[in-house]
């Protein structure tokens, strides 16, 4: 098993804000997909899509101001199974998320290019608490053929 | 021993103008810091400097267009002996790099920063070569506050 990690610190957002932003679906609308609907409570499920396809998430675990985690019941295949959380510590003036994509069976080419587009989501999610202004999909920067062909 | 991963696809680019954009002082120095000095040929040591802090990395393989392999000879104690490869892959319109920072011992909480951190990078090393401009430390996205004092 293998994980994808990263951080960011998002600079002038308490873990409330960042909370709100993560556990809401207009927050989860300005950060990662404009196109997310569904039931965001504990054992609800969250639908991200992305032009045609898209991904299921189970509300696992809330902890209000601290932690989220959520498990992928739908999606590509690789991702089936998989559990995605977020831990938020506060310092100063900054709310730090530590994020985890936890599961993965092998690091696959497919594993490489999540890894990039959830740090670029992330970096979204920063700017979104940070400016007021995040750059979900279909907006977000596309990496490769395949992500064009997929948002046209 | 865990590994950070990535790709990054770059539109319009050739491999060959990735590579010169991996393995020259002109070319590293616009997207990853601008202080970078030292001898980039296979053997030689290239100096990245982060404000007072750094990294040395020994050229270890070289294969025009296609690979780079580097040694992390000196830097922060979890980086020392990692090694950091890009995989080039023309396909199309596009180049492909896929980016292996590999040999972590833990997934510390440091991994979760420089995962993020490369992730943002890789995006100024394809923003350079689609555009004519990167984004390389000092003028990088700061994660945190320790980052923002690091440039101060």
């Amino acid at each position: 098993m293998v994980d994808i990690l990263h951080k960011v610190g998002i600079r002038g957002a308490n873990p409330d804000q960042v909370y709100q932003a993560l556990t809401t679906l207009p927050g989860l609308s300005g950060w990662w997909t404009t196109n997310t609907t569904g039931d965001v409570r504990v054992g609800g499920v969250i639908e991200f899509r992305f032009g045609p396809g898209g991904i299921d998430m189970k509300v696992r675990e809330l902890d209000p101001g601290k932690h989220v985690l959520w498990e992928v019941v739908a999606g590509p295949a690789e991702w089936i199974g998989t559990t995605v959380s977020f831990d938020l510590r506060h310092e100063g003036d900054w709310t730090l998320v530590y994020f985890k994509h936890a599961g993965w069976a092998e690091p696959v080419e497919f594993m490489h290019h999540c890894s990039t587009k959830w740090g670029s989501f992330l970096l979204s999610l920063k700017s979104l608490l940070e400016t007021g202004k995040g750059r979900p999909s279909p907006d977000d920067i596309k990496l490769d053929s395949w992500e064009l062909d997929k948002a046209a």
